[in-house]
């Protein structure tokens, strides 16, 4: 059996996690998972999960080890950041590839978000004679997990809520002043969260109003997210961008439909994540139905002293407060970014 | 004549300049300013400005020169944050002394703000056969410099809102929170800045809501700054804090005046300098009015999605951005200072 030393154990599931990151945005409804293969303190093997129905990073890591080192698979080391399957999904238990493989010790960072599957893999790798150890930075790999582990957990898609706010909170500039708030390079940035999520949702008066494109930028190779469009109305710009451009069959209009029975809708489509770009009464909505897991805010140095304001709708009867807030100048602009802390409703209870 | 070296001349400006700052919020309606006196490369004196009526910086620092090394003032070099003054105020013209002293170079960092005094110390001094340098660390000189140049300029006192708020800009939390939005280190902050100024004004709403104090924290030694109470109604709880306290006669209530009639006022009553600590409404008039020259906001990691909003009252026929814009994280809670651009109006005519 390899020697445990802790401090290698965190510098190989690092190189593990920068495999997984590669993955994200590419794998849903799979989380983002890597791996790398490790012998004798030299890595022989590295892999990610490229997207669903393709192997998983265990099994790409494996590839990637019999390419360069394939004399020295028995009796190394796998580092993954997330508990191995030990189930017949649309590829094979990954622990029985290791265990066939001849890997001798299996080292991963968070545990299988699905209840029904925690504790599985260890139980059937150490029956094997296989080493286990578990929890290495684990709570860097559980980060990537999030939205998959809200998805599967809740039935619910992962929900980041974005807006672009003047200092005092709003979203709209007096008459004649253009539409714009947020600096071009607040925007840009923000556009990036698009590569993050399967679908895109904004309400109908955004798109009579601003009419966006709502597509990922600069190059990406993801596909394109869903744009959902809510409406009550139904009355939308039969020539809006969303629907007659080349992603048409990538906007869903979903009309009387109100949080959170949207994002059930969507959870059953297999959208595990979504990004709502507003406006004001659709994040309003969201807010209140208390659906909301991560706000990204954009700030511009102005006071409008009017206009609509960043969140609509009815009063709430209880404010919300941010938990693990990240602060990011852009510019002379800021992108705040942090988790609503919902009461648990079921602490009421206890 | 001794000689010019611009590295020293920063060198010690910047000790001028610390000198100045601990006259800041006691030496209203004159500005704060510092100087220190150089001999041969050492420094021979040192003094501030403390309060109107008392020396300026330029005699303190040669009274601490008298004492150190008074057989070193003549020839020596006079650095000052500010023009020295060539007229008889309350004390003798500072030009006058210098050239009493046998100092034969005088550097500064400002010129005076007053335009009927711009150019006389220059002329005077240098007439005595005394050499004069300008414009070293010119614009940290006249950061101090903002609220006597606004006043001596425009006859208005210089104004600095203060808010605090949610992140979606709202001011009151729903009903049963509590009425803290920002932390407890950010309200400790905030406080702070009541030292900068000569008066302190709030809205009667906040009076009859909130009951504060208004008073200086943290054992300062600056006398307590007027609090201006502006209500329509005059109908004001009479046993509040600022009517009944310790300081009962540094409270003052403008009724039915609007801003900037409000300004004038303070203005002639020898207020230089203003903090408007809210409420919405007050907010609201003083932006309306252009009236604002500084921003300090607290914004807490909440959302209320309701409630009041920080800034108040109709609608604006324009928003307006800030500039020299400062972020300063306090714990999870962030403030922001800025200044607002208002628009040059004198520009249209161009």
């Amino acid at each position: 059996m390899p020697a445990l030393n802790p401090e290698s154990d965190l510098h190989w599931m690092s190189l593990a996690l920068e495999q997984a990151r590669q993955g994200i945005g590419f794998t849903s409804p799979n989380p983002a998972v890597g791996a790398v293969i490790v012998a004798e303190g030299e890595l022989i093997g590295q892999g990610f999960h490229r997207q669903a129905g393709q192997p998983h990073a265990e099994i790409e890591a494996l590839k990637d080890a019999r390419i360069r080192a394939p004399e020295r698979i028995a009796g190394s080391t796998i580092y993954v950041t997330l508990e191995p399957c030990s189930t017949q999904g649309r590829t094979g238990p990954c622990t029985s590839a290791i265990q066939a493989a001849g890997i001798t010790r299996v080292v991963w960072g968070a545990q299988d978000p699905n209840p029904s599957h925690v504790g599985r893999a260890q139980q059937l790798l150490e029956s094997a004679g296989i080493a286990v150890t578990t929890g290495i930075l684990e709570s860097e790999c559980q980060e990537i997990l999030r939205p998959f582990a809200k998805w599967i957990t809740t039935g619910l898609p992962y929900v980041i809520a974005k807006a672009g706010q003047s200092l005092d909170g709003r979203i709209t500039r007096p008459p004649g002043e253009g539409p714009w708030i947020t600096s071009e390079a607040a925007r840009a940035h923000s556009q990036g969260l698009r590569a993050r999520v399967d679908a895109i949702l904004v309400g109908a008066e955004t798109v009579r109003q601003d009419n966006p494109r709502l597509t990922l930028r600069n190059g990406s190779l993801k596909p394109q997210p869903f744009r959902i469009i809510l409406t009550r109305s139904g009355h939308l710009p039969a020539d809006a961008y969303v629907f007659t451009d080349a992603y048409q069959d990538r906007t869903l209009v979903l009309r009387d439909l109100a949080f959170p029975e949207v994002l059930r809708d969507l959870a059953a489509r297999g959208i595990t994540s979504v990004l709502i770009e507003g406006g004001s009464n659709v994040l309003g909505q969201a807010f209140a139905a208390r659906c909301v897991d991560e706000v990204c805010w954009y700030i511009a140095p102005r006071l409008c002293g009017g206009g609509l304001p960043v969140i609509g709708g009815p009063d709430w009867q209880s404010s919300v407060a941010l938990e693990n807030v990240t602060l990011l100048p852009i510019g002379d602009n800021l992108c705040l970014t942090g988790r609503p802390v919902w009461p648990n409703l079921e602490s009421d209870h206890a």
